[in-house]
């Protein structure tokens, strides 16, 4: 049997400048590409989201030729779609917000449709804690409820967001929103690190002599335990309180979270 | 046989400041880090550095019971060692330097010791470009070569920097370095690469419906092989032309680039 992926969030134009090039006006929107890239895993995708009457009837057809479902989108004849204009640095790593039109978005308050409220798999896109909370509390059978947020609604609307969260099972946040989220901050992130890391990835190499990329893919596993035993005291504090039965149990935690079979 | 270890660059005193803490000029320097992680491997480490006679004696003294010979380290009598001052941001990513102090730094040249030319595997610290070459032209039989850098020697020598990396086989350095240094830029990092992850993750937990921390596990490398193609090209141009085939080879690829056997 398919399982349902239920999608809400937004659907939207953006305009991208970056030093490398300019793309005017182009289909974005979290929905669109969340549902795009499922589609090369089920065929029971159920979107939700809202656009005004100026977004391509073309694209929906597109993503409903892919089986996404249409029943929670909203067009709103006299409204204009979502619109974010945004200027990346020379990095690629920064970006600042040009334009934030809201448009249509600013009215959106899903109901979903008697279809959708079995859905299996949710995601959550990056909305208001209440519009995420409101969808929760119409599902009736959820397998798995994933969430995006960012730092904006942590700044405004905290605790709702927490009761968001209370709601899912999953987050998809960065590191920074992580630390903002739960208050915990590395207790010392000193410099040291890096050399720190680099000197267990050439003790490695230089204790097995063997310098073929699979062997410098350990040495790198070696070099990044040992990083991460630098960063839990300032200075040369953990660094100098090692053995092999600690580095070698690190080194085992490591394979254990990052080791995956396809 | 063991091999040898040769580690050139900084021995130093630090001082961090961060919101959680403050550690006043305590031990630093890259090559103390690179030696002691790397002491836990190997035990012919040859240290290359230059200090004060403030510097502890007694730092040096651990140094030397593991393992770590002071045939490379100059200790200038009348000089200060390298200082530096910095403070770290709330999100402890960024930081802002507020001293540093070259003190005898300043007049490090190094002369390789006789019993150091020979080394085989070489970690050559952030350093001047010019001081990197020298290092190298004084080794009669090295291995591995490598080399750590930073932005501001690409600033202000990246002819002579781009000389001292044609003598070395690997680089040590993080993204945004390794973009300055090569003038190549992913072509575009639009926005949707987060939302193709959240795509490609959930549409792939939907198929197999398990949600367990292994298939989890697989769920993450399927996403990240769908945000990898939407890097490729602006907006969804690259989402709308794959086919399970593409994505397989995709994540067969990731599946090489990152399995190791410890």
């Amino acid at each position: 049997m398919t399982m349902s992926l239920l999608t809400v969030g937004t659907v939207a134009f953006d305009d991208i400048q970056t030093p490398y090039g300019h793309a005017e006006k182009v289909i974005g929107g979290a929905c669109t590409y969340i549902s795009w890239a499922a589609s090369y895993f089920t065929d029971d995708i159920r979107l939700t989201s809202i656009v005004g009457a100026d977004f391509p009837k073309d694209e929906i057809a597109q993503m409903e030729a892919r089986g996404v479902k249409m029943d929670g989108l909203t067009v709103v004849e006299d409204g204009k779609t979502f619109f974010w204009a945004g200027k990346y640095h020379e990095n690629m790593n920064q970006r600042d917000t040009l334009q934030t039109d809201l448009n249509v978005l600013d009215d959106f308050n899903p109901e979903l449709p008697a279809s959708y409220t079995d859905s299996k798999y949710i995601m959550l896109g990056n909305l208001t804690p209440d519009i995420q909370i409101r969808v929760t509390e119409q599902l009736t059978a959820p397998k798995l409820i994933v969430l995006d947020t960012m730092n904006f609604w942590m700044d405004i609307a905290m605790d709702r967001l927490k009761e968001a969260i209370s709601k899912v099972d999953v987050l998809t946040i960065n590191d920074e929103e992580a630390r903002q989220l739960s208050g915990e901050y590395s207790l010392v992130k000193a410099t040291g690190a890096g050399d720190t890391f680099a000197g267990g990835f050439m003790g490695y190499l230089t204790k097995t002599d063997d310098i073929t990329f699979e062997n410098m893919k350990r040495a790198v596993v070696y070099g990044s335990a040992m990083a991460s035993f630098c960063v839990e005291e300032f200075s040369l504090g953990k660094m100098k309180d090692l053995d092999d039965e600690i580095i070698n149990s690190r080194v085992n935690e490591f394979v254990q979270l990052t080791s995956f079979n396809i």
